[in-house]
């Protein structure tokens, strides 16, 4: 594990054509690199439109296996480049069996490991239930070259639970691949809703003492069936230090944030502010109940 | 339970005479009241200074029983005024046998019942582990006219799985009475603190879709060893919506907060932001461990 680490998130704009999502990405990780990045994160369900705006069985031909053409692709460039890569996949485990899942593509190009979206949301215009089996391997952070990486996806944000478990499991930073917006049609509240998701993610840094990156797409995404207004998805992409201040943040349109994180800092912080020393974890059983 | 609350929050600086905090206390709450208060919150160990800025055996001398002067003498008043008091008390349960006890007194003067803070801090100038033995209550809210009460004191904020089991138990609200600051000696950091110790608190609302009350004390209060610089504390106390929206915050100055809560929100952002629905109870067990 290295002491400090250039990391970069690409907030990007998805289009329609896979190839050229694919080309997009593997321009501006290069780009990344040539720059210092150590670490390039790609939003959640990069290869393509966010495709759960509908409930659709066209959809699954979009799904690939793991390792699959792009894990490939990125896997290849990442050797090339010597970084790490955190990507995401619309998984094809099976026949009928699927997952919305991060891979995290090591410098020599190999699978480092991978995650599987555990908490899966079901929400007008986000109808992932439809397509995704929840998570099966936990909350497990992947080993790398550049640290333990506890990456999570998305809806898994808003849970505590899924940061504490990466955090006591070892993790070096957390890193959240996400597709977020607003409808259209509901614009009005959502200033308060994106406040909202930065700051428990800024509190997931704060309770572990952990840096935290959040990546995710920007535009405007409409409805094929033209049942929704479609979604703006809300940029906002941020780089969070070990008590959840903000290092970087983007606007909502196309950028890559780049930042340095410094690994020494949540050791430093964690003897300041010594919360793991104090869990009652004699007491947290009402947890594991979904309601008490 | 009623559908609107008006809470206020007594923000105050803490004399060393603990008759004068008593009838300093006594006013403030009465005027809230008559301002239409039906709930109000003091802050922590609001009897007299925080002594555990220093370890001292003759500071238990200030501890007492529950029911004791203080519940009595605020008990009286809550009955008088029929409004909800939540109170903080340096806790004699025996000889030997002290707690950091918070205590809610109903409309009619009775004890509605109390927390005993499960999560104790010691850091230099807050060595609390000499004093209070750990809470043995777990983590219930409080039934009371006015709603279940998710009553929780300081340190304890720092602690998501505390608000979790206080929302899984059904409480309406959280409130913490709180004495946090930073040493005069240690000033440039605060900011980044303050910032983490409200952002902290206000996920706690943001996971579990509640309205969040934080009473901290202010004012300076020196170390009578004269070891330390003493404690500056930090006020900004402040009232938070169901999504962590602030809606009222103090300055570093005596200040009382008011605001009417409106508990349908909860409900409204639960549907909207259904966290609870999708919480995977089958892959949290590591919460339950110290390290893994």
């Amino acid at each position: 594990m290295t002491q400090t680490l250039s990391v970069a998130l690409l907030q990007q704009a998805i289009d329609l054509d896979k190839t050229k999502n694919l080309n997009l990405f593997l321009a501006e990780i290069e780009k990344a690199a040539s720059q210092g990045a150590q670490l390039v994160c790609l939003p959640e369900l990069h290869m393509g439109p966010y495709f759960p705006i509908t409930e659709n069985f066209e959809h699954y031909q979009h799904a690939e296996t793991i390792p699959g053409p792009t894990t490939d692709a990125l896997g290849m460039l990442a050797k090339k480049l010597q970084i790490v890569i955190v990507c995401s996949i619309f998984e094809k485990r099976a026949p009928g069996l699927y997952h919305n899942t991060a891979v995290v593509l090591e410098k020599d190009g190999s699978i480092a490991g991978m995650y599987r979206k555990m908490h899966i949301p079901d929400d007008p215009g986000f109808y992932e239930k439809y397509y995704f089996t929840p998570g099966d391997l936990g909350f497990n952070p992947i080993q790398t070259s550049i640290g333990k990486l506890g990456v999570l996806v998305c809806w898994d944000q808003w849970y505590p639970e899924a940061a504490r478990i990466m955090a006591l499991k070892g993790a070096d930073i957390l890193i959240y691949p996400t597709a977020i917006g607003y409808h259209k049609d509901s614009k009005s509240g959502f200033v308060k809703d994106r406040d909202a998701w930065q700051t428990i993610q800024r509190s997931h840094a704060i309770a572990n003492a952990l840096p935290v990156l959040v990546i995710n797409r920007v535009g405007y995404e409409k409805d094929p069936n033209g049942l929704l207004e479609g979604t703006q998805f809300w940029g906002h992409s941020f780089i969070a230090g070990p008590q959840g201040e903000i290092i970087k943040q983007a606007g909502d349109t196309v950028e890559t944030l780049t930042a340095e994180i410094d690994f020494k800092e949540t050791e430093q912080i964690r003897q300041f502010w010594p919360f793991l020393r104090d869990r009652r974890i004699d007491a947290y059983e009402g947890i594991l109940q979904r309601y008490l």
